[in-house]
């Protein structure tokens, strides 16, 4: 009987968690895999620190002392920052080790070298963990929509970001009331720059549309917008036109246009993402046959990540086939296009009254909320005009107040 | 090259549909499967009807026919009724060709020897169209969940089901009125008893339960009830009270014990089931690993069907993997086990009061309406007593109508 020897870089909670499920579910594995499956090594960042490891396994803080192991099979990633994560999993592959990772900002810098570098040297990459936790959204774009040609994604992809809208909601708390709780949570780290301004969700999207369209854009065209802007005065404003906020990374390619945004947006209730609250994460893929699926479900944690992580192990073993590749000739961002196509927007000023009422209105409930039918271009004319207006588009559908009319967004 | 052959038994809305997306995606098929994809023959009842199927196809009413053909790969049943269907897909595997079927009830009786008469001939067995129309559940458990062990699965199965109760809730209509509308959509047959009373979703759960545990419980021990004792009066009572019909198929393995129910109940605002409207379906898979996950999607329908056909057929061409298969050693379902345990009912008295209160009660927001906390025992006793008494589970929390508590039921 043959062994596979694995490498976990990183004791964290997704490192541990890894560790604790291929100790949990070694049966399971070996039945699946028809061979056994080892922690052979521990890359660790403090040697001082207690630690409950079976002895026999190598702890260290040495990441070469891992690469001479006399046999190594797979190096599991899940150490934050691109480097030197990055020179790590390109030693691994040279080596001729299957790598997973669950490091979103080192594969979204990095991903499209290491999948190259794998195809050259034989060996797969797993990344399921880098995008929606324990949503096993990337293999179902690999695995289960091969023939399907994914038009659209929408995603919830940052808990954080999620867990403070809905808490500002449900609690009527500020934005950073909500924060300091997320923080004591362990949901968001000290400095929640990452979560709150967008940056976690972007790479997430990134990854999503390397995989779905071959291609991404230049990272520097993306509109990409955190929710540090969003008050519970907005909040509340849009709570009584029956909608929500939510943080919404969106791709889609558009007669071989990529469109890509990362920022806060307004869904109804009739949307997928109306529901989905606090922690969870939630992605909706369009594609041309089948339609529609939404996949909801934890978006972090220990044992979710630990999760995606092990199927992950158990697809770079068995996976015999070439993973899918859409390749997309032409992925400009077309700002032209995007600024003309028209869209529904809520419309929010400070001050009880606009300057001057939009042409575009379609309805105003309330002294200070409008709904707009205007193309982005528009929308930032008024605003410009005037300093106190704060715009957000709707997704999906809007029911208007006196529910007589349906209208469709974007 | 070498050219995929491909039979389509039956052409209805699913057999058309297939034919449709393998003309329209046959570039797609090739670029993945190296080989080109070419539907050799179409089984079909009436050779009178005009249809537009291309020149160079067999379309025969004899599958004798079909299986004389000199080459052949793949036959695709999308027919209704379980015989000549069973027989017909027997003989495909012998001739050793990898089948892929839409038809739930004949899968759900004989799916088990299919599959190993396809194991002993070397050939796959496809039957993600069975289950869900275009949600891609089957693969997802077959696939993407190799190591979680799936503890729970619960379902809207039935879209037309959905869809009437959707509608009665939206419409104040009566069930007849709902289903009438159903009928005009194209949702429901003329004899609705196969979707009304619950045997659809029935067989679609059967297929679920053998694949996820390995077995399915004998059928007459299963709660099946279909949506037919739905009034809008309830549906009224339960809205007011947050909580909406759904029908809800479920799976449990405790401890071995497989529990299947498929039969009416409640679910609250927190529930992802909630804002499953119309002719949609979901799936909520809890696995240990990774906690629970939900897939919501088109249930039926001819391209989201056709998709899951496409997307098999890719499967069983590719597939060199053992299915997944999980072994349960003792699946009697214990009915003693099953009254014992404590759940959370709606309980809704057609006069205005109940003869006698009940103990447990939990809130009375009503007059005719009561939330009580007790075993199925329990409450059958409470229902013996006063027969206009009707009672459904709730699935999932239940927030009291002063909104202090929340209680969480099965």
């Amino acid at each position: 009987m043959t062994v596979i020897k694995v490498a976990i870089l990183g004791f964290g909670t997704v490192g541990e968690g890894v560790y604790r499920t291929i100790e949990s579910h070694a049966d399971d594995l070996e039945a699946v895999l028809g061979k056994k499956v080892e922690v052979a090594a521990i890359l660790i960042k403090n040697k001082q620190r207690e630690r409950n490891i079976r002895k026999n396994i190598l702890v260290t803080t040495n990441f070469e002392d891992i690469l001479n192991l006399p046999k190594l099979d797979i190096v599991i990633e899940a150490i934050v920052n691109k480097e030197p994560t990055y020179t790590f999993l390109q030693k691994a592959i040279e080596r001729g080790c299957h790598i997973i990772t669950a490091n979103k900002e080192m594969f979204a810098h990095h991903g499209k070298q290491l999948i190259e570098l794998a195809e050259q040297n034989n060996v797969s990459v797993g990344f399921e963990a880098t995008v929606a936790g324990g949503i096993p959204v990337i293999q179902t774009l690999k695995q289960l929509l091969k023939i399907n040609r994914v038009q659209q994604i929408q995603g919830i992809l940052n808990g954080t970001s999620n867990f403070i809208l809905t808490e500002m909601r449900e609690k009527k708390w500020s934005f950073a009331e909500a924060l300091l709780q997320a923080q004591e949570n362990g949901y968001a780290e000290a400095d929640p720059t990452n979560d709150v301004e967008g940056f976690d969700a972007f790479y997430k999207t990134m990854i999503l549309s390397r995989l779905a369209f071959g291609e991404e854009p230049n990272w520097q065209d993306v509109e990409r917008e955190g929710i540090t802007s969003i008050t519970s005065e907005l909040i509340d404003a849009a709570e009584k036109l029956g909608l929500r906020f939510k943080h919404i990374a969106s791709i889609s390619n558009e007669r071989g246009q990529i469109q890509v945004s990362v920022k806060p947006a307004l869904v109804g209730k009739e949307n997928p993402f109306y529901h989905v609250e606090g922690v969870e994460n939630a992605v909706s893929v369009h594609s041309d046959i089948v339609g529609r699926i939404t996949l909801q479900g934890p978006g972090a944690g220990m044992f979710p990540t630990a999760s995606a992580v092990i199927e992950d192990l158990v697809y770079v073993c068995l996976n015999t086939q070439k993973d899918r590749s859409f390749k997309v000739e032409d992925t400009a961002v077309s700002d032209q296009q995007r600024s003309c196509k028209e869209e529904l927007w809520f419309v929010h000023a400070q001050s009880n009254y606009f300057q001057s009422l939009p042409s575009n209105l379609i309805e105003q409930t309330f002294k200070q909320t409008y709904i707009i039918r205007a193309t982005k271009r528009e929308v930032e004319g008024l605003a410009n005009q005037d300093k106190e207006i704060s715009y957000f588009p709707i997704v999906g559908e809007y029911q208007t107040a006196n529910e007589d009319k349906v209208l469709t967004a974007q």
